[in-house]
């Protein structure tokens, strides 16, 4: 340990299984339809969509957690709380899917869906702050992350979202689809900061 | 990291915690018997021989993706969401393998089983010339996978499957148990390119 | 291995699973609401609440059950089944927390809370011991358990909240909160005699 | 990979994945009791001795699987496919655990549990002989496994837990119990070989 900081291994690997465990708890959610149709499968189309956008997002948020703690000097209190506040709004995502995939034309379940990303994005944004305070501002990291658009374009979405699905909760739905591809889209500059 | 890449070791971590979780969660799926005799037991053995199926083809997904990221070089963006993709294909398996256990003799449930074991096999090429994309043509493993004979067999069979479930589920079943019985026989060529 | 001890690698990564898949496993509690509007979400506030208690309480388990196998010596047979004693207790939370989270205002499931908690601060403790066993009592970690004010006052605040659900639910709840608050401060000190 | 054997570190990652889902995953089993006073626990009981006993056969697997693949001097594709038997058995034990937890005076779940139990061991030797098969015979573990008197004698013991199930269900749970604590006193010899 150098200032302060423990190394990030036993941190990574626990929020690994947290990912990959509420990632996978969503299937849980599909019951089986009642007959033995193909077209029986119709009604869990929308649930099927639902869950394939959060797998999404929980696959971003892995994959965005890995790029962070690669970049991270260490671990000490801060971060480590800071990461368990993500992992806690992640656990949300199961349950605000569930609630969507069977309401997806409802206000209410579209709107908190949008809230409980946008918790996320937040909790993301602290956690990366966290670790912001344990490196040099001249870092290349601190660097990529003060270019950081989508970090900052995120919350501001998810907020438009959450207010369409007062008028259109199909729309809200589309804008919440729209941020999960603008995170898919390679984002070459952080990868290149980070690893040249 | 070289060449762009970072090393495999928490996509890994990921992607075992996933499949562990997958392989031990379709065991929630069996509901206790009404009675307490041994031929209450009896209803449950289709979807004990789903289970084992599909534990079989979970393991050999497994199996496969460890050698498969032990030959790689290391992970770039395109591995990590090729690598996604085979992770939401196979969360798919413990609804299919609930769906045909609950309904063997039914045609819908056994076309859809093998539609998502060949979706998977289809995502397993697509993470597989991922890989195959950053390393050089003259590479052992590369080689090795040049005579795949097996991964190009499949999809056919997959295929022959679900036809076949059109007309016969249990014939098309057997197809498909025939399949992960030729993953199962060890392909010793493709150790040998790879630790030989 | 020196001293008949062995890694803790194994050990840190089996437990890492469980506390992952038990902060996780919660969540599945919270059944969909029966309506489609906000209001239908403010019955699940309590065990909302309950489940945020439980998740900081895991959080704090696995903190400092990390600090504390960072600074042990290695594994013997008694640690490792002090470990699984921890384990087992703290697979409890999950079923006591979905009970106090449906009857926040009854006796028996606050007292119940309580109880699966002062369990779970009990096997830390033998746990604990079980690993200052190893050490010498002149090793920094030796000398910042003794001082260890938060572990010594722990079981005490339990039993003080188990006796208080007796005579008010709503006050017993409040003092096992505050206790993790007290844990969630950050303990300088330990920090600082593992880490200097 | 010296002769043929690659290293057992992720093979390790993906059992410990497994074992640790299903000694959690048993406790979603234990439903809400109706009421929400301490007697309504009462039902629970043989559910939950159940599941205690359960836990400490996964935890003695745990152990013993640690120990045997730390000896290990690598994996085949044999050891491989030995290792998914071990924990297919072992993904069983849930299901066995809450039929007899349900019905703990019946004969046919009792008698089940106890064969759950004995495919388990029946696995574990195949998967042992699968790593002596690679060892010399003259090493030190092939030498602690041939005086592997528990290894022995625990076939035996299910064996006749089983047929007493038929006669007295609860003497065959106290003689299922009897293995187990048969297993958790320490076996020093075999530490002593490994560890010296």
């Amino acid at each position: 340990m150098k200032n302060g900081l423990f190394e990030t291994g036993r941190l990574e690997a626990f929020s690994d299984g947290v990912f990959a465990i509420i990632i996978t708890i969503m299937v849980i959610e599909f019951h089986l339809p009642d007959g033995t149709h193909f077209s029986d499968l119709l009604p869990l189309v929308p649930k099927f969509l639902a869950y394939l956008l959060s797998f999404l997002y929980i696959a971003i948020y892995w994959n965005n957690h890995h790029h962070l703690l690669k970049a991270a000097n260490g671990v000490n209190g801060g971060i480590m709380w800071a990461n368990m506040g993500l992992l806690f709004c992640a656990t949300l995502i199961p349950f605000g899917t569930a609630w969507v995939g069977e309401n997806y034309q409802a206000v209410a379940p579209t709107a908190f869906y949008g809230i409980i990303l946008m918790l996320n994005a937040v909790a993301y944004y602290i956690l990366q702050n966290r670790i912001l305070a344990t490196m040099s501002k001249k870092s290349p990291f601190a660097k990529s992350i003060g270019a950081d658009y989508k970090g900052k374009l995120s919350p501001i979405l998810y907020f438009i979202g959450i207010v369409l699905a007062f008028i259109s909760p199909l729309v809200a739905e589309l804008v919440l689809v729209g941020v999960a591809i603008m995170w898919i889209v390679p984002d070459r500059r952080v990868e290149r900061a980070l690893y040249g």
